[in-house]
C-alpha cells in the first residue's frame, strides 16, 4: 500500500505543490498592514481578508468550510462516515509584525494543496481531515498568544477576554467588531476521542536543517520555556571618580551574566539561552550603572535539561551578586513544559521523508507552535522546512525555496495516505 | 610668618567658616526649576537669581562686583596695586539635574567665606584676589561645559554660540534674554602676565578621602578622558531556534567588553574605566541581539597611562569581533588630556594641611573641573573635600559636614596668607 501512497504523492513531479505553495503565500502577503513589508495581526483588516481569501481556496477544493468564533478557518475533507475520528493538519495565519512569508503560512498552504491533490485523485480517507488555520499564534496584538489553537484545543483562557490592545480595545470588543461571538468560544473545543492525531508543517526557524543540506526534517519535541525578568541594583558613580575596586557596577555583573548564560547553554545540545533585553535604564556614559535590566529565556527539549541550567544560572546569580555586592531581583514570568512528539506519528512522517529520498533528521524545535496546544489531547508531530538566509525568521528575509514546500507536500500526502491505510 | 596665617585662619575655632557655609549652600539650593530637589541650569530664573545673591553677599563682603557677560560673578577683594598680579579662587554655581548641594558651590562660598574673614581681620593683600562664581560648568543645558571659565581662560568656543537647548533657543539667544553681550566673551579673557594662580575648592565626589579618613585632600592631577560610542552588529535570531555554537549574540560580545574594561582598568591605580551606556536597541526576550550599543569613558592622572590602557581595548575589540564573527564601530566623541597641578601650589596646600593637623593627602581628580581651563595659562592647585554617604555626587544624597567645611576654609585661608608671604 506503501505503493499507492508513493505514486500519489508523486504526482507532483513538476514541482507543482511547491510552485503553488510560494504562489499562494505571495498572495496572501498582498494583504499587510503596513505598505512596505508584511505585518498582519489578529482582526485587522488585512487579517480579515486573508482569512476570507484561505476560505476561498478551501471551498474551491472542495471542503466544508467555515470561520469560526475566533477567525480560525476550517475546511473539512470529510470521511464517508460521519462518525469518524479527524486527522487536524494545521498551522496560524496571523504574522509578526515585519514579518516572512512562511511562518505559520507555509503549513496551512501546505495542508491545502495536500487536500486538493487528495480531491484531484479522489482519494477518499477513512477519517476526517481538518485543514486549520489558526486565526493567532504569534501574540502580537493582545501579547498573548495561540489564540485560535487554544480554543480548539479547548484550553482558552477566558480572562484574556479582557486584555486590551495598544489601542485600548478588548479582545472581546475586537472580536465582537469583527462579527466573531466569544461566548461560542467554548463550543470550539475538540473532544478528544474524535480526534487521531495533529500534523504541522512550519519553517524550520532556525539553520539546522540548512546547514546539514536536509529539506525537510522530523521535530522530536517542542522545547518549554523558562522566562525571567532580572533587575541588577549596583550604585551609581561618578565615572571618573570611583576607583574600580570600589565599584558596585550594575552592567558589569549583567555582563558576567550573560556570558555566563552563554557558556551554560552550550553544555547540553538543545539547550539554548538567551538574553534578549539588556539596558541600563537612563545610562550616561560618565555615570556608573547603578541598575541593569535583562531578560532570561532558557529553553530545551526536555525539561530536566532545562530545570538544570535554570537553576545553575540562578545559583550564579547569587555569586554575582555577592562577590560585587549588588542586588539581584529574578522574576519568573513563563514557564513551559516541553513538548514530546508523538513516537508513532514521527516515524509515519520518518517513514514518508525517506521515501521522498531524504535522509530522515529529527530535531528539536526551540520555538513554540501551535501543536503544543494539543499535547495531551491527542498525538501531535510537525515537520519542519528547512529555512534559508541562515535561518532567519520574524524577518521579511525569512525564505524557502519551492523545492523544499513541494518535498514537504509529498511527505504530508505520502504521511496521510499512510496513516490511512493504517487507522 | 606662618604662625600670623595660622591664628588669621584660627579665628574660626567656634567652627563658623562651616556653619556659614552649610547654611549658604542651603540658602543657594532654594532657587531651582523643580520643586521637589535642585536642579539649575545656565540661565534659568532660578540660576539668574542665585547669581544676583551671591553677586549681593559678595558686595556685603566688601567686594568689587560683578555679573560679566556669560555670568559669572565676580567679586574683587582688591590689593592696594592696582597694577598687582590677581589669584583666582573659583568653582560653579550651575548644577546637573536634581542635584546636590555642594558640587560647585562648595567652592564658591568657601572662597566667599575666606574673603569675608579677611575683611572682618583687615588683612590686604599684595595681589588681587578674584572669588569667581562660574556660570556654567556642567554642560546641562546646551550640551556644552565649562562655559563660565573657559570665557576667562580665554578659550571659549565661539561655534557654541548657535548651539541649541531642548526647546530650541540658541546661546546666544538665551544669553541676549538673560540680558548677556555675547560680543563681551572676548575681552572676559585674563592674561597669562596678570595672574599669579588659580584655586578651587570642590568636593571630591568620590569614596577615597571618605574610605581613609581625611577632611581634604591636595588634588595632583586632573585625569584626561577618552570617550567613545561602540556599536556591536551581530546576527539577530530566535532565541530558541539557533542552537548556541552558531550564534552571533551582540550582547554576548559588548558582554565580554564590559569585563575587560572592567579588568584592564584595574591594572594602574588612578585609571578608571566605564560602559555607562548598554543597551539592546528593540531588545526583545525571544531574540538574540543583533545589535547592542555601548559607551567607553576611559580617564587616568597621566595620558600615557590612559592611552595604554585604550589601546589594548581597542585590540580586545578586536579580538571579540574576529573571534564571534560581530562587526564593532567605534567612534571617538572626546579626547582631553590629563591636567597637572601646580607642584608649587600643591606644597602651598600640603603644608596648609598639615599646619591644620590633618595629613595632607595627594589624588588625582578623576572629573573635570574649571580649573582645567587655566592649564598652561597660570598654576593651578585643588583642594578636595569629602564626600559623605559613600562618595555620591550628581544626586541629592551628595553630602558634606560642617567641620569638613570649616577644615577647608581655614586651609585655604591658610594658604593664600602663605601666598601672601612669599610672593
Amino acid at each position: 500500500m506503501a505503493t499507492e501512497a508513493k505514486s500519489a504523492a508523486g504526482a507532483s513531479e513538476q514541482g507543482a505543490f511547491g510552485k503553488r505553495i510560494m504562489a499562494l503565500a505571495d498572495r496572501l502577503a498582498q494583504w499587510s498592514e503596513i505598505s512596505d513589508g508584511l505585518t498582519c495581526t489578529y482582526l485587522s483588516p488585512a487579517h480579515r481578508s486573508v482569512a476570507a481569501e484561505l476560505r476561498d481556496w478551501m471551498r474551491q477544493a472542495g471542503l466544508v468550510t467555515k470561520i469560526d468564533a475566533v477567525g480560525n478557518v476550517i475546511g473539512r475533507y470529510a470521511a464517508g462516515d460521519p462518525g469518524a475520528r479527524t486527522l487536524i493538519i494545521a498551522s496560524h495565519y496571523d504574522t509578526v509584525r515585519n514579518a516572512g512569508k512562511y511562518d505559520g503560512r507555509l503549513g496551512v498552504l501546505t495542508a491545502l494543496v495536500l487536500v486538493e491533490q487528495l480531491q484531484r485523485l479522489g482519494r477518499k480517507l477513512p477519517f476526517h481531515l481538518d485543514v486549520i488555520a489558526f486565526s493567532e499564534e504569534e501574540g502580537v496584538r493582545f501579547s498573548a498568544s495561540f489564540l485560535g489553537s487554544s480554543a480548539v484545543a479547548g484550553r482558552f483562557d477566558h480572562g484574556l477576554l479582557e486584555r486590551r490592545d495598544a489601542d485600548g480595545h478588548t479582545l472581546a470588543a475586537a472580536m465582537r467588531a469583527a462579527g466573531l461571538d466569544p461566548a461560542q468560544i467554548p463550543a470550539l473545543a475538540r473532544r478528544a476521542d474524535a480526534l487521531m492525531g495533529y500534523l504541522e508543517v512550519h519553517i524550520e526557524q532556525g539553520p539546522v536543517l540548512l546547514e546539514e543540506g536536509l529539506p525537510v526534517g522530523i521535530v522530536s519535541a517542542i522545547a518549554g520555556n523558562v522566562r525571567s525578568m532580572v533587575t541588577i541594583t549596583g550604585a551609581a558613580g561618578h565615572a571618573g571618580t570611583v576607583p574600580m575596586a570600589r565599584r558596585h557596577d550594575a552592567a558589569a555583573a549583567a555582563a558576567e551574566l550573560v556570558l555566563y548564560v552563554e557558556q551554560r547553554c552550550a553544555q547540553a545540545p538543545t539547550l539554548v539561552g538567551t538574553v534578549g533585553q539588556l539596558n541600563v535604564p537612563e545610562g550616561a556614559i560618565n555615570i556608573i550603572p547603578g541598575r541593569c535590566e535583562l531578560t532570561l529565556d532558557i529553553r530545551a527539549a526536555d525539561d530536566a535539561t532545562r530545570d538544570a541550567a535554570v537553576s545553575d544560572i540562578m545559583a550564579e546569580i547569587a555569586r554575582i551578586a555577592a562577590r560585587r555586592g549588588v542586588r539581584v531581583e529574578s522574576r519568573q514570568v513563563q514557564r513551559t513544559a516541553a513538548v514530546q512528539c508523538s513516537p508513532r506519528l514521527q516515524s509515519v512522517l520518518m517513514e514518508a521523508v525517506a521515501r521522498a529520498g531524504v535522509t530522515p533528521r529529527r530535531l528539536p524545535s526551540g520555538a513554540g507552535h501551535d501543536a503544543m496546544m494539543f499535547d495531551g489531547l491527542t498525538d501531535i508531530a510537525m515537520l519542519f522546512v528547512r529555512c534559508g538566509n541562515g535561518g532567519v525568521s520574524h524577518s521579511p528575509r525569512e525564505i524557502i525555496t519551492a523545492e523544499d514546500a513541494d518535498i514537504a507536500t509529498r511527505v504530508m500526502l505520502d504521511a496521510v495516505l499512510r496513516l490511512a491505510e493504517t487507522s
